[in-house]
C-alpha cells in the first residue's frame, strides 16, 4: 500500500517551493525504503524547480543528494537491513540492459537514459518521480548506496551524491592521481569537491577562478594555489603545464584560456552544459598539442560506492551550510548570487515542524 | 659548399610559382642529401604560397612530400647510403631537448617548434627553409625517412610523407583496429589515406561526404559505405554508434553533426584547422555521452617511418595525378575546387626541362 510523503514543492516555474504531499510505492521484493535525513541542494534542482531547462513536471519535488536511514527492505533485498545508513544520488533506476548499463555506466543509459530521482518517469507509480526534498523515498536496491562515513559527517556526505561523483568520476576516467598538475575551474559546490578529490589522489591541484579573495579557502580545501583566471599574466606562466582541468563552471566563457593551459596530450572536461554557447574553442589549441575537450556526466552507481568509500577512506565531505526546508526559496535566491560556502543541506527533521 | 638548386617559388602573395634558384647548404656531417624524384602538393603549399596564413616568408618553395634518392651522406650518417630512397615530410629539425622531442613527438616540439621542411627558420644556412618543389635537398638524417615501396610506387608515396601521416597518427594514437566502427570526414587528399589506412587497421571505415557521388570512390578505397553528411535521416540511422571519427575537412562547419555519431567514450579528432572558426559545438553532446573532441597534428618521426613501413607492408600508396612543375598554378586552381583525385604529385624530372 503506497504511503504518504511530506514534502516541498514547486507547483509551477514561478511559485516558490511550499509544502506538498504524495504517494510513495510500497516497497516491493528489490525495492529499499528510506528515511531521508539530510538533502543537499544542487543548482540542477533551481533550474529544474524554476522550469529553466525544458521539460519540468509539476508539481516538482527536487533532491538528489539524499542520505538517510533504511526503515524497510524487501523481501530480495540483500545490500541494506533497517537501520542502515544509505545514500541515493541522481538515479533511481535504468534500462540495465544497454551496453552502458551493462558496464556499470548506468548514467549513460543509452535506450531509456536513466531515470532521474526526480522529475523522471516513474517506473511504478507512472507519473514522474519525486525527489529528497521529502521525509522519505523507495528506491530499488540496486540504486541505493552505502554510507561508511561517521554519523557526525551525514549531513556533509549528501553532497557526495551528486557533487562528489560529478567531480570524482571524471578525474578517476581520465585517470589523476600523484605527479601530476591538475586545474579545477570554479570554486563553488563542485568545484570545492573537485578540489578536495584531486588532492586526497595526490595531484597537485590548482583552482581557477575570478575570485582573488577565494585563495585562502582554496588552499585550505587543499589546492596548491588559486589562480586567477583574469590575470592574464597569471595564467601564461601556467601555460602549457597542466595534465587535466575539470572545468566545473556552466556559464558561457572562454574555453581557450584553460586549454592553452594543458600539457600536450592534456584533457579539458567540462562537467556543466551552459544554457548559451561558450565562444568557438580554437582548433589550433587542439591540433597543436593534440588536446581534448570532453565532457562528463556524474558517475556510475559502482562508482559513486566507490567514491563515497574513498571520502569515508580520506575523510572528506563537502563544505555545507545546513538549512531548514523553510529556507529553501531564500537559499536558492541565494545559490543564484553564488553566495554559498559550498553546499546548502536541508536538515529533513525540518519537515517535521512545516507538517 | 653550398650547391645551386634548381626550383619553383613564389615571389608574393599575388604571384604564381615560377622557376628560381637558391643555396642548398653542403651536407654535414649527419646531413643526407637527396636529389627530389617527386613531390607532393599539399593545401599547405597553397596557403603558404599565397600568403593566407600568417607569416609566409617569400621566396617561397613549397613541397613536403618528398621522395627521392640519396646522393651524398655525411661521414656521421649511419641510417643512409648513396642510392637509398628516402622521404622528407613537414619537418626538417626540432630542438631534440623538450618532452615532446624526447618522446619521438618532434611534431609538437615546445620550445622552437619543429622546423618546417619550409617557410621554417633554416639552422644552417640562415634565413628560411625552402621545400620539396626543387631538384635537390640536404636534411639531418634524423628527420629523414626510408621508403621501402616498390620503385614503381615511388610517385605516389611521396603522399604518405603528410596526408598519410597526419590521418595513420590520430588512427593509431585513439587505437583504432578491428571491430570498431571508424568515421572518416571528408574525401579529399586526407580523407583518401584515411580510409586505406583505418581499413588496413582492421576497422570497419564510413567515409562522410556532402558528395554522393563519391560513393563508388569510397568503397574502392576501402570504406563500407558512404554517408551524405547532408541527409539527416542517413545520418540519423548512425547514431551514437561510431568509436572514432577522424575529421578531415578545414572548412568551417557543424561538428554536432558528427559528434552526435560517436558512442559513449567516443572521440572525434580534427586535423585542419579552419580559417573561419566552427560554430561553437555542444557542450550537452559531450557531457552526455562522454566524447571528446580533439586534435592532432602530423606524426613524428619514428612514427612516419613506421607508417611508411605499415604501408609498405599492406601495399598502400596515395592515389595521385602527376604533373610536370610548369603546371602547378594550374593545379592550385584544380585544388581550390577540389578537382583531384586525390593528390597531385609533381614529377621533379619536369624541372629539367625548365632549367
Amino acid at each position: 500500500m503506497p504511503s504518504n510523503a511530506n514534502a516541498f514543492a514547486a507547483q509551477s516555474p514561478e511559485s516558490p517551493l511550499a509544502p506538498f504531499s504524495f504517494e510513495r510505492r510500497d516497497p516491493g521484493p528489490r525495492d529499499v525504503a528510506i528515511d531521508i535525513l539530510f538533502c543537499g541542494v544542487c543548482h540542477s534542482d533551481l533550474h529544474t524547480a524554476r522550469g529553466e531547462w525544458e521539460g519540468t513536471l509539476y508539481p516538482c519535488v527536487p533532491g538528489h543528494e539524499i542520505v538517510g536511514r533504511v526503515t524497510a527492505v524487501g523481501s530480495d533485498v540483500t545490500k541494506f537491513q533497517v537501520g542502515d545508513i544509505a545514500g541515493v544520488g541522481c538515479m533511481v533506476d535504468s534500462c540495465g540492459e544497454c551496453p552502458s548499463c551493462r558496464e556499470g555506466e548506468e548514467q549513460y543509459c543509452e535506450t531509456t537514459g536513466f531515470v532521474g530521482t526526480y522529475n523522471g518517469p516513474d517506473p511504478v507509480l507512472g507519473g514522474h518521480t519525486f525527489g529528497g526534498y521529502s521525509d522519505h523515498i523507495v528506491v530499488d536496491e540496486s540504486f541505493v548506496l552505502k554510507v561508511g562515513h561517521q554519523a557526525d559527517d551525514l549531513a556533509a556526505v549528501a553532497p557526495l551524491l551528486c557533487a562528489g561523483i560529478t567531480t570524482y568520476s571524471p578525474l578517476k576516467h581520465w585517470k589523476v592521481g600523484p605527479g601530476q598538475k591538475v586545474g579545477i575551474v570554479g570554486l563553488g559546490g563542485l568545484g570545492h569537491m573537485g578540489v578536495k578529490i584531486a588532492a586526497a589522489m595526490g595531484a597537485d591541484v590548482y583552482v581557477f577562478s575570478t575570485s582573488p579573495n577565494k585563495r585562502d579557502d582554496a588552499k585550505r580545501l587543499g589546492a596548491k594555489d588559486l589562480i586567477v583566471s583574469k590575470d592574464a599574466d597569471a595564467m601564461a606562466e601556467h601555460a602549457g603545464s597542466f595534465d587535466f582541468i575539470l572545468n566545473t563552471v556552466a556559464a558561457s566563457h572562454n574555453l581557450d584560456q584553460f586549454l592553452t593551459l594543458l600539457k600536450r596530450d592534456g584533457t579539458m572536461t567540462l562537467v556543466g552544459v551552459p544554457e548559451e554557447p561558450h565562444p568557438s574553442p580554437s582548433v589550433g589549441n587542439l591540433v597543436f598539442r593534440r588536446r581534448a575537450l570532453a565532457g562528463s556526466l556524474i558517475g556510475g552507481i559502482a562508482e559513486t560506492q566507490e567514491m563515497l568509500d574513498f571520502c569515508a577512506e580520506h575523510g572528506l565531505t563537502a563544505d555545507i551550510e545546513m538549512i531548514d526546508i523553510q529556507d529553501i526559496n531564500t537559499a536558492y535566491e541565494r545559490m543564484v548570487k553564488s553566495d554559498v560556502k559550498y553546499r546548502f543541506v536541508i536538515d529533513m527533521e525540518s519537515l517535521k515542524q512545516a507538517a
